[in-house]
C-alpha cells in the first residue's frame, strides 16, 4: 500500500473519532443539561426524605436516584374512613407526609367523611385556605369572619365551597345519608386546630380560670365540658 | 317634691344613661371590631369584583355589603362536560372567574372529563402546581422533568397524583369507560398552555422556520400538522 | 467693534448656555431620579388612601403630594385603654387603618391592657405571627399547638414571648396589678378571631347542633353560654 | 320531487347546521378559553398602565386591547449615557417605568456607564439583589456585609458579579478606558439610595448633629462635604 | 364448666379487646393527629437549632422533644444597655439568635437605648421594615426616601413610627434625658448596616479613591474620618 | 518609693486595664455585631455548598470561613459557546450551580449564542420570568400567551425584551451574522424545558398514542419526528 493511502486512512479514522466526540459533546452542550444528578441540573421538585434525621422548614430532598412515580402518588383517599366515633366524622390527610413529592410545592389534599348527624367540629388551618369539593351526600358548610359574621351554605354532591385562610369553619351533615368531600389546601402541611378539643383537652390543661372567663361560665361547667370531650367514644 | 329628691332622680337618670353608653362603648372597645365596613376592620378576603373597570394583578374587591355565600360557591363541577371533540376531553375551570371569593387566596380547582381513548393534551400551567383526584374511571398520567425524564403512572378512581409547578404534563384515558378528575392548583388563576395547539395554532402564526427547526421536519409537514390541528372536529 | 469680537462674544454666550443646560441635565441624568412624582421614580412605600372608593388586597396609595410624616406615626398606644368590661381587657390596634404608611409593608402593632384578673380571651390571628413585649405588670401567656400541647409561661415587664402564625393563644392577668403589652405582627392587618365570642355570638348564629356536638353538651347549655357571652358588661 | 326527498334535504341541512354549531362550540369548550378578554381568561401578565390615575403597589393593568410587543421592549440600553458629571458615571434604568410589561413580574434591568476614574458611588437597592454583567472595560466592584467585611473583585468584560439584597455596594472604574455593565434586579422597581448624596443632600436636610455624630467630625466639615456634594459639576 | 360458657367468655374477652383497640384507633383516626413526632404531624414552628453544624437559609429545627416555652421567650430587653460609648447608644437584638422559636416566622424585635445627645447612627436593615414604639424619653426619628426626601418627626414615650423596608434611617436623642424604644421587624434576622462605620471601617478597607469621590473630599479628609471613627471611645 | 506612689501606680494600671476592656466591650456592644461567625450575626447571603451531601430546596450554606469573592463571580459568559449542532444555538447558564453566592437570592443569568439561521427552540422556564439583552446581532423573539396569541419582535444589539413567567417562547436568528444575548431570570435556578425535545425524546418515551393525538398525526409521523430529533448532529 502506498503511504498516501495509509495517511488517508489514518486521517479518515482520526476525523471520524473527532466527529463522534463532537456529536456527543455538542449535543449536550447545545440543549440538554447533563443528567448525572437531576438536583444539580434543575430543581423541578424536592421530594421529601421523610426519614432524614435533619429537621427543616419542610423536609430535605430524597436522593434523586430513589425518586419515582410513587413519590407523587397516594391511594389513601379512595375509600371512606370509619366515622364510628363521638363526632361521627373522620379526616384522611394527603399532605407531604403521605405524598413526599408535595414538599416545597405549596399544595395538599384531604378527604373528610361525615356520617348522618356527624360533624367535622369548628377548626382552623393556621397556614392555609381550603377549597372543598363534595363527592357524596350533602353538607352544611360555614365559616366565621373576623367581624363575627357566619357565611354558611348547604352544599351537595358535585358542588364546591371555600374557607378563607385561617378562619374558623365547620362541616355538618344534617342529612340522612353519609357525606364525603375532597379538600385542597395551599400548603404542603396545612395543620388543623379543633378549637373545642384543644381548649378543653390540651396537655397541660388551659387554666380553668381562662376557660371560665372566656366562655363566662362557672368552673363546674368547664369541668363538665372537659369530661364530655374526653368520654369514651363507643358506649 | 323636695329638691333633694329631684337631684337624686336627676343623677340616677344621668348615671343610668352614662352606664348604658359605657356598656355599649366598652363592649365594642374591648373586643369587638366595629362592623360598619368589614374591609376596614379586617381583610379576611377580597371577593373579586369581576365587572370592575379597573384591572389589577388579581381583581379589586366587591363592596362588602354585596358579599355573600354565593361568592364562595360553585356548582359547575357537578356534571361531566361534553367530550365530543377532536381530543375527547374537556376541562371545566373553577377559578377566581367562577368563584370570586378565591381572589387573593392562591387556590383554585377544575374538573377534567376524558372519553375512552381521549386525551387532555400535553400542557403547562405557567403559575401553579396541580394535584389531581380521580373521581371516575382510570387515567394514564405523566409529567416531564427538565432533564427529559417522564414520570408516569396509571391512576384509578379515588387515587391522587401531582404535577409539579410549570412542568409539561398530560392525562390520557386508555381504558374503555369515561374518566373524570378534580384538580386543585396553588393559584387563583393557574392558566393553561396546550403546547401543540399553541405552537401550531397561535395568532399570528409562529414562523414556519421556527417550527420546522424545532421539530426538525420539512415545511410541508409543519403545514400538515397545522391543518390537522385545525380540521373539523366531527367528520 | 470688530466682527471677530462679536463672534467671540456670541460663541462664549452660546457655550455658557449650553454648559448650564448640560450641568442641569447631566446632574439629574447621572444619579438623581427626577422628583416630580415619587411614585413613578420609586415605590419606597404606598401610603394607604383609606378613603379611596376602590377596594383592593390592601389599599391604593395616597397621592404623594399628600404623604407626610403623619402617615408613618401613631400616638394611640401611649395610654391604657379602659378595661372596665366583662373580660377585663382591651386591645388598641396600630395597623394600616391607624398608620396608613404600613400599607404593603407586612408589619403592624397593637397594645393590650389587662386588669387584675382580666383575660384577653383565646383567639387567633388568621394572617400573622405575634411577638409580645410586656410594658407593665405580669401575664400568663399561652398558645396551643396543632398537637393539643399548651406552651405557656409567666412573663413579666420587659420580657418577650411569641405566638406562632395562626395558633390559638391567650393572655391572662393572674396578678394583683394591671398589665400591658405591646405586640407586633408580620401583617399590616393581622385580624383577630375570638373563638368563644364568634362561635356563640356570630350573626347569623352557628347552628345549635354544631355547637352542641362540638362541645358535646346539651342545647340548654349552649343557650346558657350564648346568654352569658351576651349579658350586660356592668351589672 | 317526492316529500321524502324534501324531508331528507331538510334534515340534512338541519344536521349540517347543527354539526357546524357543535364544531365551533365544542372546539372552544374543549380546550380553548374564550378570547374576548385576555385578562379574564388568564393573567399571563399585567402590563402597567403608567398613566392611570389610580396608584397601587405596582401599577394597574392596561386594557388588553392596547397591549402589544412594544410593552415588553426597550431600546434605551443600547448606547452609553453621558458620563460628563461630577462622578463620571451614569445609570440608565430599564424597569417597569420603561418596560410596562414588567409589572408584577419581579425583574428589571439597568445599564451603568463609567468613565475612566469614574465611580457609581456607594448605594443600596432597598428591594433587590443585583447581578451584573460587564459589557465593556473593567471595574472594581465591591459590597459590604453587615459584619463590616468588604467583598471586592476586579471584573472585566464578559464577567459577572453579584450584590446581595439590600447591601451597600459600589462600582469603580480604575482603568484607562470607559466601562459599561448591564445589571438585573429581582424587582420590577428596585429603587436606589446613594448614601453620601442622600445623607448630605436630602431635603429637608438631615440634622447637622446627626451627620457630625455619625461621621464623628465637626460641623464645619459637615458643611464642607455638603458644599462639595452640591458644587457645579463642570468647572 | 360447660363449653358454651367458655365460648361465651372467650368471645366476650375477644370482643372487649377489639372494642378497646377500636376506641383507641378511631379516636385518633377521627380528629387527633398522632403525637409521637410533632414535626411530622404538623409544622406549627421550626425552633432554630442554633448549634447545628448544618447551615441553611434560616436554621434547622430542634428535635421536638427538646422544644419548650423557653424557646419562645427572652428577658434581655428588660433593662437598658450601657450607652457609654462614642455614639451614646446601644442596640439589644431579640431575633432568632436570642429567640430560637422565631425561626421561619418572619418577625423579631430589638431594644435601642440612647443617652441624652446620643445617636443610633444612620443605618439600613437590608431585609426588613421597622416599626418602633418609644418606651422612654423622646427621639428625633427620620428616614430618607430614594428621592432624597427626609421624613422626620419628634416622637415621645408611647408613640409609634415606621421606617419602610431597606431605607436609610436614624434615631437621635436631642432631649435631656435617656430614651429607649422597642422595635419590631418583619424578618427573623433583619441585619443592620451602619453606613458611616462600614464605609470608613470595613475590613479590608473600601478603596480611598472610592470614598474620596463618593463624598467629593480629599484623601486627607478620608483619613481623618477613618481615624475619628476608630478612635478610643473613652478619652 | 512611697506607698502612696505605689498605690497611685497600682490604681493607674488597674484603671487602664479596665478602660481597655470597656473600650473593647462597649465598642462591640454599641453597634458592631460580634464577627466570629457571620452566619450567626446576620444572614446577608447563604453561599451554596454545592458539594454538601444534604439536599434541600436550594442548597445548604458554605462555612463562612470559606466564603470569598469567588463565590459571587463567574467568567463563563465572556465568550460565545459553539453553535455547531443541529439547532445552531447554545445556552451557557450562570445560575446557582456556577455562582454559589446566588443561593436564596432569587436571581440568575445565562448567555445564549445563535448562529445565522439557528434557533433556541420553543421552551419554558417553569419557575421564572426572563428579561433578555442582545449583546450581538439581531434576533426574532416571541412568546405565546395562554390565549394562543403570539407576541413577537425583531430585537437588535443593545435592545431588551421580556418573556413572562412560565410562557412558551423562542429565539430565532434569521439574520446573516451570529447573535448573542444575556438573559436574567427571577430564580436562582430557573430550569428549562424544550417542548419538542422532551415530548419526542423523553426517557421513558411519552406514549405514542399521546403524541399522535396531541399533534393529530399518524404514528409513522410521530416515529419520523422522533428519529429526526435524535439523528446525528453533523452529517
Amino acid at each position: 500500500m502506498s503511504k498516501a493511502f495509509l495517511f488517508c486512512i489514518f486521517f479518515s479514522v482520526l476525523f471520524a473519532i473527532t466527529a463522534a466526540i463532537l456529536i456527543v459533546v455538542l449535543r449536550f452542550h447545545g440543549h440538554h443539561p447533563v443528567d448525572d444528578d437531576l438536583n444539580h441540573t434543575s430543581q423541578d421538585f424536592c421530594v421529601a426524605d421523610l426519614n432524614s434525621g435533619i429537621k427543616l422548614d419542610g423536609f430535605t430532598c430524597k436522593p434523586l436516584s430513589k425518586v419515582g412515580e410513587a413519590d407523587f402518588f397516594f391511594s389513601g383517599l379512595a375509600s371512606p374512613a370509619s366515622t364510628i366515633n363521638t363526632v361521627g366524622s373522620a379526616v384522611t390527610p394527603a399532605d407531604v407526609r403521605q405524598i413526599p413529592g408535595l414538599n416545597t410545592l405549596s399544595i395538599s389534599m384531604s378527604r373528610v367523611d361525615i356520617a348522618p348527624g356527624g360533624l367535622n367540629p369548628p377548626h382552623i388551618h393556621p397556614r392555609a385556605t381550603e377549597i372543598l369539593f363534595i363527592i357524596d351526600g350533602e353538607l352544611i358548610l360555614g365559616f366565621l369572619t373576623t367581624s363575627n359574621k357566619l357565611i354558611t351554605k348547604n352544599v351537595s354532591k358535585g358542588e364546591t365551597f371555600v374557607f378563607p385562610q385561617g378562619l374558623l369553619h365547620f362541616e355538618f351533615n344534617n342529612a340522612g345519608s353519609p357525606a364525603a368531600a375532597i379538600s385542597a389546601f395551599d400548603s404542603q402541611l396545612p395543620g388543623t386546630q379543633y378549637v373545642a378539643a384543644t381548649l378543653f383537652g390540651a396537655v397541660p390543661a388551659v387554666p380553668e380560670d381562662v376557660l371560665a372567663a372566656a366562655f363566662r361560665m362557672e368552673s363546674e361547667l368547664v369541668e363538665k365540658i372537659k369530661a364530655g370531650l374526653s368520654r369514651p367514644i363507643i358506649n
